[in-house]
């Protein structure tokens, strides 16, 4: 019963800021909400807040940070102490640091990365509306994916950020990768929703970035996916699948900058008494990639 | 940031016990898993809970209460407490009293209907478990839904029973069917989840049940759930299409005692900020059936 | 072994062609090919002749013929013969009557029909190419069916058509429907290539216009095909579901003249020795609509 | 116009006949239609000949013969005339040679392949059935595709073995790979009904037997059938994804004997005017696997 209630952004650093919004419009299908120097603001059709994707002109890809959005103050004060407590340091990010958002505190979970929490954010609406809505609206180009889902990143001690999520922030993990003797945990998958998971981390460099996932309806959607990504000879390191992990169907890419994204569909629904899902090491390709059964090279070392 | 979990169960009185069990677990596909008396207790695949509905033998059709699994003792104490002020008689269900349950609580919502909250019961586990899961799991029969996904129910006043779930249980509205002039709520689709709606209600006569929505996967399972009920001869009230409301995917059928079931796919996501969506009564076929745009006349008409 | 090639062209009446063409273009998503004083051409994307609907400005709804592209002129000359043979009286098109066609022989058919067989048209190539295609275009619009798929026809005298069929050109008969004592054909589903039907008669009036079939790829297009029909308001028949006929999935909707036109998906595949199958007619609800079991009224009343 | 009906017919030479059979029946779904010493019979739901595949137990794997059912004798004595003045000699199997088979004539194509033609076989009906059937039969197994679909075959000239289809066998070529000079074709797909392809040639060894194709109704059944090969252990090769030519959906796996399997979905419906598509070898890795965009190796060494 986490006071988080979503994943509710993701700032990425690209190197070519107009390729980029060009990929994320066009390709990927976000609309583009506003701009703010180095920064462009990337929405999906149908989330309702200002963004859920910021570009950021940088000189190497990656994450600069993600952030939750957590339900109301009393909530966010609540995760703020315990935050402290685990002995993360709390930086505010004022008012006006970015678009459309109102202020945040942002701290270094034990990966490494930057997670920032936060309230306010201004409310633009979904591409439907809220009056009689139809399910979809006219228009929509690429890929256009419901929404950002989650992301996965990785670290080197998947112990503590696992932790970290269920302990502080109220996370439950809904699956686990874990070495065959089963001392080390090596993948972590965590929820603060009824989805399958809203971040992931496995075993890797600390500070890195593996991938954006989109939400796509269903496997159709993910064929359409790739259909659009050989049409527009985006790269595209796993051809449609599903996990094991999450039982979501899947394709994997890269933006121009090399960050990877994710179309993602299906999935379970998890309750916060979800019995934890363990796969062992010697079973991680049939997790990871079901149909394949093995990893692919490139997926455990393109990380940005 | 509801304490109540999910949806836990329906106790749906039939008139012929076998017969019904043998529709629930042909035809739907669920799996029975236990007996007792004149109950027989029944789960899905993809539900660890030892069952998730119960048909009890009656003279009559009809939802005996439905249950939602709350996350704690602590979080129990506190909805139990806001109940009774509330102005609801609460009764205790000792533990006993049906098969591998705890205790629960049971109390009368504003419109007539019997509600139980409860955090425990006896686990048994998925089809797939929880090692190295596959999927799905091999055998199953009939539509095979992942698990119960919502009820619906009919009682005179909707605003009434929409306060009492969003300010005493902190579900969040999804949606609600207004009159033309906005005056009076006539629907309300409430989610206590990230799911579309756990519980609604439409304007009818009190206590009455519409009823028992299981998740399938897809419209291609709407599909086959469709085709599944014509080759053994289920009544079908509304053939596979689309809800403006919530979005879904959805077929209605009946149970040999007249309870309405459907098999619902899709639906957007919610979270507890979701700008609840306002159907106006003149569009309500519509939001119902998206591509009839009419009511169907039995839709209101038959409850059990 | 028909030398029959394709449903290659419907001819239509229209009553307000510029609203007619909005729909087939718009709605429907056909391309404009030409135009010639009253009569506008139309072709689907994956379609590589120069038209196969054209809307015919008129005071009345209807089909005005329909055309079949048969191999060579040699087949066709065999054809000539075989139908005056039968009793028709062949009448000369002559090049340039219609944009982009070359000659073509018509006659009436038993059922009071006006049929066209025909080698030559301009090809104008698909919308995909034929160097290294991609899988589908750019630039979509509407439901986006592959082609035309089947025409359905009302007439009195089933058996005579279906020999016509059958004997003069050659095609098969996959299914038909009878009365319950076998005495009489009052359905008749025909083929002159490996489709489920290329053209099919029910028992009604002469000379009428039952409806046009589209080919969409899959059940998922069918759903898509329904959301943009009411999206756009377009009157629609009967919702989404499933023909036991074909077995196709379905979708039937009106012009703004009350043509009535279907999305259709799926169905076998058939060869020329496919054992016939036979609907009998009380089971021709199911035969029709396969999960609703019974006709809808006006689907053997609204006739153009 | 072809006198060619279908591809009737594979026999597949495999080492274990007892696991053979088991893999056959339970993960494709196949039906044993009968044995005959070292022979075993099979056939696809919706095939209403009595057998499809057959399996001869041998020392090695592969393909024995691929026969052809022609629609009539004198169809078949037209066809034995030119392929005589082809220049191959003829062989008559005769009646009894193998079960439920009338006589075929055997002959041995450009490619090294041995080819039969028949016309007579034993029917045995559909799983369905022909009196007001149901869509599809209760009790599938495994993928339960709907019948066999083509083959891909390996030679030397494929220029050649393309005139012996085309000109002695009357197929239509649907699409051909050609060196990017456009002057070696290595690549030649071939059609004697409204199907993309029955059966197809790539430049490799002669009198190699590349895939069987087996087709499943849609994306999800591709979907399904790799579920289905993973859960079971078997070897795929090439997980879910489209094919450029033909459009088609697919998944490549083995038998037990290392004979190559394909679930293949959707394609095109092809006339015998099809505009040939081109794809040059630049491409081909995009006509074959048309997200990956490059060939898999062993897909072009795995051959039996």
């Amino acid at each position: 019963m986490s006071g988080i209630m979503r994943i509710g952004r993701l700032e990425l650093r690209v190197m070519d800021l107009e390729e980029s919004v060009n990929y994320y419009t066009d390709i990927i299908g976000l609309e583009e909400t506003g701009r703010d120097g180095d920064r462009v603001y990337l929405k999906a059709w149908d989330e309702y807040d200002h963004h859920s994707i910021i570009l950021q002109k940088s000189d190497s890809a990656g994450m600069d940070h993600m952030g939750f959005k957590v339900r109301d103050i009393y909530e966010l004060e609540k995760l703020e102490h315990r935050i402290e407590q685990f002995g993360c340091k709390l930086t505010r990010i004022p008012y006006g640091t970015r678009l459309a958002e109102g202020q945040a505190v942002r701290f270094e979970i034990p990966t490494g990365h930057q997670m920032e929490l936060y309230t306010e954010i201004e409310q633009v609406g979904t591409g439907t509306g809220i009056i009689n809505p139809h399910p979809w609206p006219d228009g929509l180009r690429g890929i256009a994916p419901h929404r950002l889902d989650h992301t996965l990143l990785t670290g080197d001690d998947i112990e503590a950020v696992t932790r970290f999520f269920t302990e502080v922030l109220d996370f439950h993990q809904t699956e686990k990768i874990v070495t065959v003797d089963g001392e080390v945990m090596i993948g972590s998958f965590l929820s603060a929703t009824n989805k399958a998971h809203d971040v992931a981390f496995v075993k890797g460099p600390d500070a890195k970035f593996h991938h954006a996932g989109f939400y796509v309806d269903n496997w159709y959607e993910v064929l359409k996916a790739a259909d659009i990504l050989t049409k527009n000879e985006v790269p595209v390191e796993v051809t449609p699948t599903r996990h094991g992990v999450t039982r979501g169907q899947t394709v994997y890419f890269f933006d121009p900058s090399g960050n990877r994204n994710e179309a993602f569909a299906s999935g379970y629904v998890s309750y916060s008494d979800f019995p934890t899902i363990t796969w062992t090491e010697d079973k991680i390709g049939t997790g990871i990639f079901y149909h394949r059964r093995e990893l692919v090279e490139s997926f455990s070392k393109a990380l940005t």
